[in-house]
C-alpha cells in the first residue's frame, strides 16, 4: 500500500553499504538520511508518525547489517528517494550476491493527499472512510523481501506499515498493518517450527489471540488461487489493526519486527552453504516463478502500485525474484521432496 | 477470452510430435483429433463455427510443422484436453529446444454458458449484450507464443477467435478478434518491416483503413503502463469484428492467419544461428521479464483465465517464458544497442 504512494519519484542519492564502510555510518544506525528531518524528528518526538519513523529506520540498519554478515561477495545498494507530493523513500538492494540472490529493504515515508481510488480500495475491506473525497494522510513502513540463491535457504518476506488519515470533519483515523511469511523450497520442519514459534512469541506477549487469527489471516492472504497453493509455508498478517489502543499495537508492531532476525537468521545460518545439484536450482526458480504469479496478479500493494502512474516502480519491483522459470506442465515426481512441499503448499498445516 | 473457458479441464490425450513421427498423421494435416467429432463436422460443415474450427486446426498444424523444421532438437508435445461443460482444446508446446526455448500454439473450440461476468467485461468494451443472465455460447480460436533461444530472434505471438452468443431473445451474435505482435530482443529494422508490411498487405485486400486502425491499436493493447513501454514492435490488434459480413471477416482472418508464417519464419532461419553472449542473454532475459509482467498484471485472456475457477492454467500460462529475469535498477547504457531498442519502446515508430 505504502509503495504505492510514491508518486513523481525522484532519486537523490545512491551509494554502495559494504561490511567495511559500515563504519562511516556508525554515529547513526540508520542506512540513509531520515525523510525526516532532524529538527523536525526533535520537535514531534512523541508523535507515533515520528517514533514509527525512527523504529522502521533502525530496524532497516539493524537488518541491512545483520544479512551483509552473512554475505561473502555483495555490498548494498542504497537508493535515498523523494517524491513531488511529499516524503520519500530509502531503498536498499543485495543483488547477484554468493548468499542472496536478490534482497531488498525498504523503507518509506510519505505524506500528502489520498486519492479516492485509494480510499475506494480501503473501504472495500471495511475501513469506512468518506469516499469521493481526497484526504491528507500520512503512512510509513518497512518492506523486506530476501531470495537466497541456495534452496535450502527459504525466501522470507516481512512488512510493517502504519497509517494516518484526517477525515474532512477533522476527525484523525489510524492503524497498523503487516505481517512476516516464509516460502521454503525445501521442507526444513525445524525451520518452519523456528520461524512460527518466534512470531507466535511476539503475538502471545500482546493477545493470546493473535498468532491463531493472523496465521490464518497469512494462509488465506498468500494463497495463489489459480494454482490452488499457498505461495509458502505462511506465517502472520494482519491489517486495519487499531485497538486496544495506539501504544499497545505500536508495542506490537514493534516486536513483531524485531522477531525478523531471530526467526529467520538462524536459517541462513545453517542452510546457506548446503550442496544442491541443477535439479534442486530448476526447482527453486519454478517456485520463484510462482512467486512473481503471486505477486503480480493478487498482491495488494504490488497491484495498487503498478496501477498508480507515476510510482517508484523499480521499489515495488524489488520484491520480484532476479531469476524464475516456468516449466510447461511441471509435475513433481510423486514421493519426491518437491512432491511433499507442493502437499503442504495446498494442506497448510499447523506449526506450532 | 477463450482460453478463460476452459474450466474443469481434464487431459485425455498426450503424445510426442517428432518432424519423423509426422508421417504417422499423414491422413491428417491436425495435430489431433479435432475437439467437435467428424460427424458433426460433415453434418454442419457449412456452419462459420465449424469452418472456423477446421481453419485453426489446419493452421495449427502448419505452424507445428513448419517450426519443427526449424529446430534440431525437440519435439512438440501434443495435449488434447476437454471441459466438463464442454469442448476442449489441444494445447502444443516445444520447450528447452535448440532453436525454441518454449512454444506453444493451442487451439481450444468450447462451448456452453458464458458467466455473467464474462459478459460484464464484454460489455465494458461496448458490446451490448444483456447483463445478469448466463447466455448460450460457443467460441474458437488459435493462440500462439514463441520464445526462442537465440537473442537474435525476436519473440512473437498471435490469437485468431471467433465469438458466438445466443440471447434470451433467440437473437444471434458473432464476432471475430485477434492479432500478432513481434517482440525483437535487437532491434533489426529489416525484420520489423518484414513482420508489418506482411500484415499490412494481409488488411490492405480487405479495408485500406484496417492496417493503421490495428496497428494503432496494437501499440496502445501492449503497452506495458507502469514501465512507460510496449511489450515489443507492435503489429496488428483487433476485437469485436462483426462487419461488413461473416464471409468478409472469415476471409480477412484467414489472410491474417496464413501470414504468421511469411511474417516471422524468415527471421528465425535468419538469426537463429547468430553468436551471441551473455550480455545479450542477460538482456533477453529481463526483456522476457517485462514479458511476463505485462501478460500477468494486463493481458485480458491471462487474467481472467487466472480468475476463472478450474480454467486449465498450464494452457493459459503456457505463454509464460521459460526463463525471466528481475534486475533491480537496470538501464541499458546509453547509446547502446538495447538502448535502442528501449527508444523504440517507448515511441511506437511506423514500419511501412
Amino acid at each position: 500500500m505504502l509503495r504505492t504512494l510514491a508518486a513523481g519519484a525522484s532519486v537523490c542519492s545512491i551509494y554502495m553499504f559494504k561490511a567495511g564502510s559500515y563504519q562511516l555510518r556508525a554515529e547513526s544506525q540508520y542506512m540513509a538520511e531520515p525523510l525526516t528531518s532532524a529538527a523536525d524528528m526533535a520537535k514531534s518526538s512523541t508523535l507515533m508518525r515520528v517514533r514509527m519513523e525512527k523504529f522502521i529506520m533502525s530496524l532497516q540498519g539493524e537488518l541491512c547489517k545483520a544479512f551483509l554478515e552473512e554475505e561473502e561477495k555483495g555490498e548494498w545498494r542504497v537508493d535515498r528517494w523523494t517524491r513531488e507530493e511529499g516524503g520519500g523513500g530509502i531503498t536498499c538492494v543485495i543483488q547477484d550476491g554468493h548468499v542472496f540472490e536478490k534482497a531488498g529493504v525498504g523503507v518509506s515515508v510519505v505524506h500528502g493527499m489520498i486519492p479516492p481510488a485509494a480510499v475506494k480500495q480501503m473501504n472495500a475491506r471495511g475501513k469506512n472512510l468518506p469516499e469521493g473525497e481526497e484526504m491528507p494522510f500520512f503512512a510509513c513502513g518497512i518492506s523486506c523481501v530476501v531470495h537466497p540463491r541456495n534452496p535450502h535457504v527459504p525466501t522470507m518476506h516481512f512488512n510493517y506499515r502504519y497509517f494516518e488519515v484526517e477525515e474532512s470533519s477533522g476527525q484523525k483515523r489510524w492503524w497498523f498493518g503487516g505481517g512476516s511469511d516464509l516460502t521454503p523450497y525445501y521442507l526444513d520442519e525445524e525451520d518452519g517450527k523456528l520461524f512460527h514459534t518466534t512470531l507466535k512469541t511476539a503475538c502471545d506477549k500482546h493477545d493470546k489471540g493473535y498468532y491463531a487469527k493472523f496465521k490464518a489471516w497469512c494462509d488465506e492472504y498468500f494463497f495463489i488461487k489459480h494454482r490452488n497453493i499457498s505461495r509458502g509455508i505462511g506465517g502472520i498478517f494482519f491489517d486495519d489493526l487499531d485497538s486496544p489502543g495506539i501504544e499497545e499495537c505500536f508495542a506490537f508492531v514493534q516486536d513483531c519486527g524485531n522477531s525478523v532476525i531471530p526467526s529467520y537468521l538462524p536459517m541462513i545460518r545453517k542452510n546457506k552453504n548446503k550442496g544442491y545439484g541443477y535439479a534442486e536450482r530448476q526447482w527453486q526458480l519454478m517456485r520463484r516463478g510462482h512467486y512473481a504469479e503471486y505477486n503480480l496478479v493478487y498482491d495488494r500493494g504490488t497491484k495498487f502500485g503498478l496501477y498508480t502512474p507515476g510510482a517508484r516502480i523499480e521499489s515495488i519491483l524489488m520484491s520480484l525474484p532476479l531469476n524464475a522459470k516456468w516449466e510447461y506442465m511441471h509435475t513433481p515426481e510423486p514421493g519426491s521432496k518437491e512432491a511433499k512441499l507442493t502437499e503442504i503448499l495446498k494442506n497448510p498445516k499447523d506449526w506450532v
